[in-house]
């Protein structure tokens, strides 16, 4: 269940010696084909790091024939020789393989404002070719993984009109700065599909839109987002880009919830719900702006169903709305009533750590559900203790 | 150096028994004249607490006699219940005091979604009435504390053109919740000198629109804020309009400082500083981004002058900046030049409650600052362990 799962990839982790701690951090996925085609989205954030400038280039002809990607090093804000380092990095993947520098995605985590060791990272990209196995997509996860406690991977099993199989594997990684316009993550995914560069494009971005892009663990956007989806064709299926789009999403639902659910120090996973709302972007600004608010995050760290503060950030938006309508209900009890008091709040239990957050708009039929985590004490401790 | 500094006021300070503690949680503040204007700021949270519907009513003509005010309840999100018993508070006030209920302001500040104990509110207005005093402002100020520490007060003494004196006083309360288009607070400001409502207006709104709106301790926007200004004209002094602003601000921004310096859980007050911008707008628009971040929050906790935070907030906006031009000083280190590495980021000294992070946008003229703290353990305890 991973980036190897589809038939035409190979890959591989191993410790190239970035990271202090001895812990594996180089990664590489290659499509041997036959199609070498991709889509990627990156981040919205303007201070973009070296390997997402460097990337965006790569995959704009719909081409690419292999991932490189680093933990231990971010290679962001780093200056022209940090874009130099990332176009290393491509160069020396691209000679160890075989191909073109301009065909090879780059991609890096860890500590913004440091140049990368770059002699670690070339030696290590000579051992994860000689390392390049078809089974090995875990090992890539698990050498892409910085704050995260567990490797990420899901995997989709299809089948065309005619009945042909394919699958879709993705790994992924990230555990704090998870925001908007994606999380700070890294996420490869693969399919044995065949699929042309512009149905991946659209399919992606699909499916990004209502998976990752609605993770907001914490509000903070990274300089390195990226999620790369390669195509092999080498299961020979040709599904229709409804049927591919629904199963890219379901893997990129997976991938967003175990992100969420691994995130930096949080103790609980919540899901927000707006509905009943005017529009898919209203309900998202107000599930967005109750997942960003510290107070509302703190109180169910507490495991104090304040629905106060969830009231007070939806009347931070400009959604539609009447104040005097609006209804919230917190693991089935309906707290809020018109904007007044509803059942007793003490009925509320928020032991479990999956919460469910509704909020009754009452402007109309749309509907959006933000995941984030509340705020705790391991999150100000991870975060305040370690520059990551 | 109080609301009763200025000629021609009253105050009390009462304990109503609203909170369980037994703390004093009732305030009246009285203007007797001879001019009885008033201009007031409120919330712009779309969810507004009932006692901020009242008073927006009640300010609206320019005349008002009189604030109640009271801690240990918000009376917000109470319904058609709520908005009556604010009413109450006001006619109560307005038949011991012998003037009318719509020239009472009332200020309510605590847990949102629950009642107010009534009896005890009005049995505390009685009580509040009759400790008025010439030196009332102190019990006053702090009958209005939540989980503040402190009482919090400012005065200002300026002159006419003819060399005739004025004061301005005032007390503020607010902790937490503390952010934008106000902070969760109630300021009363009183002055003695000449001054029709429609320049109290334009002074208050320029007084806050660059002291309490850039004060964002946690980005959470209250349901209550409230900022009201009474004259009495008692002094005889007819201040010009420039005069009288700069006067008002002065207080506006003593007391944002010691809001932000007495917010909840910090261990550091932090002023972000984004200049050579393209616009005041721009300027604010990014130091409010890196105010929001909690990334940038803890690593300032945990004393790490992690500046690849900054870049990645400051990334998030759509002002005017070249990313490969923008640069960071903290505590006047130049961790960040051109968007790459600066000096040693060890170099920087977070000891110091005080923090000053300078951005330079190089994209024109303007500037603005944002006071805001840290993210800290004590944060979140203060705001998981009780409900407010």
């Amino acid at each position: 269940m991973t980036v190897t799962a589809p038939k035409g990839f190979r890959a591989a982790g191993v410790t190239a010696g970035i990271k202090a701690s001895g812990k594996p951090d180089l990664a590489l996925v290659v499509n041997d084909g036959p199609e070498k085609n991709v889509a990627a989205v990156f981040t919205s954030n303007r201070v973009a790091a070296a390997p997402v400038r460097w990337s965006r280039q790569a995959v704009s002809d719909g081409r690419a024939d292999a991932v490189v990607l680093n933990s231990g090093g971010a290679n962001a804000c780093t200056g022209p020789q940090g874009f130099q380092n990332a176009h290393k990095m491509a160069e020396k993947t691209a000679d160890v393989l075989g191909i073109s520098a301009a065909d090879v995605v780059v991609c890096s985590t860890g500590l913004i404002g440091e140049q990368l060791p770059m002699d670690k990272v070339l030696t290590g990209v000579d051992a994860a070719a000689a390392a390049l196995a078809d089974d090995g997509g875990h090992s890539a996860a698990v050498a892409i993984m910085t704050t995260d406690t567990v490797p990420k991977e899901a995997l989709f099993t299809g089948a065309d009109a005619a009945g042909t199989t394919y699958t879709i594997g993705g790994i992924a990684k990230g555990a704090g700065m998870l925001a908007p316009g994606l999380a700070t993550m890294l996420v490869v995914l693969t399919t044995d599909a065949a699929a042309a560069p512009e149905m991946l494009d659209a399919a992606l971005r699909d499916a990004t839109r209502v998976t990752f892009d609605r993770a907001d663990s914490d509000g903070c956007m990274s300089t390195n987002d990226t999620v790369v989806l390669l195509s092999s064709g080498a299961s020979n299926a040709v599904p229709g880009a409804a049927d591919f789009t629904a199963g890219l999403t379901q893997v990129c639902a997976e991938l967003a919830r175990k992100l969420i659910g691994d995130a930096e120090g949080a103790s609980h996973d919540i899901a927000i719900r707006a509905f009943n709302a005017a529009s898919e972007s209203d309900a998202e600004v107000v599930a967005r702006a109750v997942a960003r608010s510290n107070l509302f995050k703190t109180a169910i760290f507490g495991k104090d169903p304040n629905w106060g503060r969830v009231l007070s950030a939806v009347g931070t938006t400009d959604a539609v709305f009447d104040p005097d309508e609006l209804s919230v209900a917190i693991n089935g009890v309906q707290v809020c009533q018109k904007g007044g008091i509803g059942e007793d709040r003490s009925l509320v239990d928020l032991e479990p750590r999956d919460v469910l957050v509704e909020i009754d708009l009452q402007a109309g039929e749309a509907e959006a559900t933000i995941l984030t985590n509340d705020l705790t004490h391991d999150y100000v401790h991870e975060n305040s203790a370690y520059s990551s």
